[in-house]
């Protein structure tokens, strides 16, 4: 029987990666740091991308969707405080800037480096900072760097999100560990904010593209925070093999576990991206079925979760079901508003159509909690289902949007 | 030349109309009225009216919907603080015996009663203070009583919303009054909120059903608050025809002028929603052009009034237009990234995907206003426009819907 991995909340680097964050002036404050680095040393490092499916597209993006077409790469610079998105030619010069300097000071190739940028739309990006900043980057590089280098992607996130686990393959120690970061304009599709994740298994290349989508369709793509895809998400996986095993594929005995530990940081990663929502004090877990399909099912959580009467209903204190129950009527599924259910948890709130009769006591207790699960049914008796993670809209999520 | 309409913000009812509000004890604040009347003194009354697209349709709605197929009505029973809605066959007899008790008091037939609820969604009607309501009602109507009834459907709306003008047919006075309700839960489609509209103007039934779609599509189907659709938005235009006009129709020489005053009334009770919109601080109309269509255009449009981040940038104080392009990117509709355009009010602050270089202190003027204009080109060539109405989103937005 396959030994489940144990997951925890840090970012120990696998061997043959280094990272490091440093505060370079992108960002006014001096206490906070705004550029990150991470490389890995083996030439031979595959890399998989997956990136927003926003047609306006911030200029690091479509630098390294075009870097990532030969599946290679050994370096990402990121920086924070400016996204360098909707900046037109001369934000495409300064991604291309930002990567040759990068390329320069780790002494390889331009088209190794991937650059990502996170922070206001429009702005264009100042390149002095960024100058200066690849120069201590490249001089403070270490294997311990993965926490710093983890907080320097932040933006309005509250703390650094990383995830690692450790699993054996061929007998032998394989580490998968990543970090992220995300709080606002997050509804990923097809990918999300940014990611980083890194193993030291080798992996083949088509098979690294195929771990990476399933990874990440179960859980950047399965969460929303406010509905908004952003210009700049991005995830990648780095697989630079110094553990020493056989390149992994489908057909090779430990795949299962290899993807499972990969889901398995992604999805912790994911989830560390709700909890951290802008302003959220709820965490929502949205199991939609009965639907007439899989699609249907997944665009009615979406509204429930994108609905502000809901998410702002869910700040308060009492059940909104009445509100969740129209906007299933408004979102264009099919349902049958007559044989329509909801559940808090294992309580029924409704059952065909209208109030279901357990206690406001009990439903008062359940939405007490930081987190819970919502059950609706469309009521169609058709097999769709869709699970979506979500979370609350606080006064603090205004407060944090405003300024 | 057609004489312009001059519009007033008050509700003097036509000539053969009377109204009421009175506390009947479904809010529990006494200072708060929760029932209105609204009757034609006149047998020969058309009614038309417009009904929520929601598949979860309120009771009441069902009801209207049915009574309404022979354009025939005399009176609307109206209760607000409690919507009716997702109560089963219980709140189907609820409303009917709410129309009944009316009928009863009015002496007039069952058939003739339309009946309108709006609050909460899933609790069950209390009948008490209906039946109580509804005697005090009946005692009360009075042709100066437009007011009061439109202070009586109100639920969060922080001021009754009228509207009235005079215009001449055949040379003989014709009155459109209304009122209407509504702050939050509101993004109409094909009709919207409580809105009731009388005139002493004889019309031809279909006419009627024609020049009330015409004024809605313009009006009420162009704002949204938040996205929102309820259960039980009700539109009703009444035409009792005292005035003694002959039956307009299009064929009619004032049917323009008829169609302009209703559409006039119209509007404006629209747009006094969106200025009592929940929470709200600016005004914002939004106008789409360079779509591939007219329903790219709208959908654009929706989507960037629909927008948390946007919402809540509009409440602050800087211009977020790199937060609007990110919607327009990602919301479905055909742009071309690197030819959108968009001006705030006549100044341009994105040029060909990027800043136009208008200065900060130009825009920030511009957004100091608690009204301003958005123009969103989406660079795809075509001919497709939309104009949308909507509001911010403000931290008492979010404090009045979780409570």
């Amino acid at each position: 029987m396959m030994k489940t991995p144990v997951y925890e909340a840090r970012c120990e680097l696998p061997p043959g990666f280094r990272a490091a964050g440093v505060h370079a002036g992108i960002k006014a404050e001096a206490s906070k740091p705004d550029m990150a680095l991470l490389v890995s040393d083996l030439p031979d490092t595959r890399v998989a991308g997956m990136f927003t499916t926003n047609k306006v597209q911030a200029a690091p993006v479509k630098l390294d969707r075009r870097r990532l077409e030969d599946g290679r790469a050994r370096a990402v610079v990121i920086n924070s405080g400016n996204a360098n998105a909707c900046t037109g030619p001369q934000g495409e010069r300064d991604a291309l800037e930002m990567g040759r300097l990068t390329a320069e000071a780790l002494g390889v190739a331009e088209e190794e480096v991937l650059v990502c940028s996170t922070g206001t739309i429009g702005k264009p990006l100042n390149l002095e900072p960024i100058r200066k900043g690849v120069g201590m980057l490249a001089a403070r590089l270490s294997s311990g760097g993965g926490p710093e280098a983890a907080q320097a992607i932040l933006t309005t996130d509250t703390r650094p999100k990383m995830c690692m686990t450790r699993i054996q393959v061929e007998g032998k120690d394989v580490t998968v560990s990543g970090f992220c970061k995300g709080a606002g304009m997050i509804e990923p599709n097809m990918a999300t904010m940014l990611a980083y994740v890194c193993t030291d298994a080798a992996v083949e290349p088509e098979s690294l593209r195929a771990a990476l989508k399933q990874a990440v369709d179960q859980s950047f793509n399965r969460i929303s925070i406010d509905g908004d895809t952003s210009t700049n998400d991005s995830v990648f996986l780095m697989a630079n093999g110094s553990a020493g095993t056989a390149p992994l594929s489908p057909a090779h005995a430990d795949w299962p576990l290899f993807q499972t530990a990969l889901n398995g940081v992604i999805f912790d990663l994911a989830m560390k991206i709700v909890w951290d929502g802008e302003g959220m004090s709820k965490f929502i877990e949205l199991r939609v079925r009965g639907a007439a399909s899989d699609a249907e099912a997944d665009r009615a959580a979406r509204a429930v979760a994108n609905s502000f009467l809901v998410k702002t209903g869910w700040a308060g204190t009492y059940p909104v079901w009445g509100r969740i129950a129209d906007v299933l009527g408004y979102c264009g599924v099919e349902i049958d508003p007559d044989a329509m259910g909801m559940d808090y948890e294992d309580f029924p709130v409704m059952r065909d159509g209208m109030a279901a009769g357990t206690p406001k006591e009990t439903l008062d207790a359940v939405i007490a909690e930081n987190r819970y699960t919502i059950t609706m049914d469309l009521g169609t008796g058709g097999s769709g289902t869709a699970v979506l993670y979500t979370c609350d809209c606080t006064e603090e999520y205004v407060r944090i949007n405003m300024f």
